[in-house]
């Protein structure tokens, strides 16, 4: 193992942009791999639009959330502004909609690749973030949702992430209310309220809705308390296929994962502005750490719903990768022996004779192994 | 097939940016998966440097050649100028002489990701290009510059591509001598004429050195021929060095790689600034596209050579990927059963009961088969 810390010298390299050194590096590929391979086996298709486009469409519709996030470049062919992609959701939706247009519904797509964020000047995190996802577009039903939130288990499952938790929510039930009913001073008191969850100012601030948006925090909790909860309270009729949606979607997942550790929260609305149906956090049982997040949205004017997982997260908690033995070979070797050590897992290192002895060599370059009369050896310690 | 041509609509994107679709973004992801994997058997470990960096930093030493071609971005956070990296081999440079400083040499490294170029307004070309490539940083051997181009043969083979022709060259001779010996417009003059193999100009401007650089034009060709005429050249003692290694670096070639197809063009030096030895370039051997290049240079203070290979052009020469059959399943299915079936290499098509019968929603998915009776049966055309 070669590799060092994972934090970059901020000497070196803007803040929260890093080298990843051979064990991340390869934990991360393997990783995308191996997740990529996943959304193939369920017929989810790779596309792979470009790291910059124009901020108009880079920018729009579902982009729009993400606009302050986004770096800009001039293009100096056509003097119009580029922008980095902060995300990839709004680049497949166009190409759903525009290069794909004939294909048929329900269309699924996949990607993997890296987005750049601005940041927080002060705090940053991580900026350029790699995803890899899904899009499903087409069919708005429970079990197209189901089927998104599924399939990222079985991605994490196969990295060896099997203690996750989803955390669902209805961001529109908020919102609905929030832009129907409250304006001006007024929406940025019951926001602030609900969003640091304080009972006693939702209560003064939530007007006609106090009742219910207080009902709505109380329920939140594992999925089948909190439906409980929620089936009693008295939602307006425009809430109600939502309220009725949300039990579906957790029935679906259900039936696909039995035993799916589910929360909901109801009033978790934040972050979410474009979404039109469920939304899904997914965490790590232990640490917490979120692993991806997704949701249903209008992609184009089509119905969609998306999973994104962050690579540099799940790799924290994943598995790592078994590394391949190495054997100190000579420079020149015939194909086939070659061939037959890398078919049982060797890395073969050419020795360039630059250190006197083979094995001298060979613990110089960190080998196990040495050919020697025809055969890997393994090396006294 | 659901793909459409590889071309992008530029109303859409930026010029010399494109969306590649499901069979070829599948392709990319494969031969970069394949090329890597090859690397790796090989004991190339993999390293991830970011999208950008400082300027400072991205642009210096070997990078500063390709300034002009830099995308340029301010970092709010530190206020300073970041770049686009229009090449991963300055970052590969800097990670192996910082972050990797006390690993063992050789240190053998490779890379894969995309680089961003502004490209000549009015005739761009690709302006996003995936790399692919390999460092071997210590040894300044001719055994060292042959593995690395072995390396890039052997990872071509794997994607199909066996009919590759390696043209070597030695820029580091024509530019001592021009550098020597050339100043002002006299040095433009003689760029100027070797640029266009002009044998009357380079006659006219060429001074002391026409002779010797005449013969250097007509040795182009074959390896073995060119060598043959090098050697009736009178090279001064600086460059003599330089002519022994390349017929080394040709002996040693052909030791790992028996028939390779070489040639050797010894008055190939533009492009090629920051070499400090031999140079490549990989041809398809019946399209001429250009697959890949590298050569030997300083990485810091240190001794190294490198290959990059182009996907976006190996990809169009390479065999495609076999897809896998497509067959319609029940949203809720036993796991054992669909990973029979990915195992069995089809990729499942949760049925989402939107098209009424499942053999029309079959068909209309573009599925080759169906699950009936506890197996995939395929479907009648």
């Amino acid at each position: 193992m070669i590799n060092g810390p994972e934090t970059s010298s901020p000497a070196l390299l803007p803040m929260g942009f890093v080298d990843l050194l051979p064990a991340e590096a390869e934990a991360e590929a393997r990783g995308l791999a191996e997740v990529m391979e996943v959304f193939s086996c369920h017929g989810y298709e790779r596309v792979r639009p470009p790291l910059l486009e124009f901020e108009g469409s880079l920018l729009s519709g579902a982009g729009e959330a993400l606009a302050d996030q986004s770096f800009r470049l001039l293009d100096p062919a056509s003097h119009r502004m580029m922008a980095l992609r902060p995300d990839m959701t709004t680049q497949i939706a166009r190409i759903a909609a525009v290069r794909m247009q004939d294909c048929p519904r329900p269309l699924r797509l996949s990607y993997a690749g890296d987005c750049v964020v601005i940041g927080t000047p002060g705090r940053e995190g991580q900026r350029q973030i790699a995803q890899a996802g899904i899009e499903l577009i087409g069919p708005d039903k429970a079990e197209a949702d189901a089927e998104v939130i599924a399939l990222g288990a079985e991605a994490l499952a196969r990295l060896g992430i099997a203690n996750v938790s989803f955390d669902l929510s209805m961001p529109v039930m908020v919102w609905s209310l929030i832009d129907g009913s409250f304006s001006g001073i007024e929406r940025e008191s019951i926001i602030h309220a609900l969003d640091r969850r304080d009972a006693a100012a939702v209560r003064e601030y939530g007007g006609a809705w106090a009742e219910l948006l207080l009902g709505m925090m109380e329920a939140v909790g594992p999925a089948a308390s909190a439906l409980e909860k929620l089936e009693k309270l008295d939602f307006p009729a425009m809430l109600k296929p939502h309220v009725a949606r949300l039990r579906a979607d957790v029935a679906a997942i259900l039936a696909r994962l039995p035993g799916a550790r589910l929360t909901v929260d109801p009033v978790d609305f934040r972050g979410w502005r474009y979404h039109t149906g469920v939304c899904v956090t997914v965490f790590a049982m232990h640490s917490r750490e979120e692993l991806g997040r997704g949701g249903r949205y209008l992609a184009g004017d089509e119905p969609a719903c998306g999973l994104t997982l962050n690579p540099q997260a799940f790799l924290r908690v994943a598995a790592k990768p078994k590394r391949r033995k190495r054997c100190l070979v000579p420079s020149v070797m015939v194909q086939k022996d070659l061939s037959s050590l890398h078919e049982a897992g060797y890395a073969t290192i050419a020795s360039l004779g630059l250190s006197g002895e083979m094995e001298q060599e060979a613990h110089h370059l960190r080998c196990s192994h040495i050919w020697k009369d025809g055969k890997p050896v393994a090396l006294a310690r």
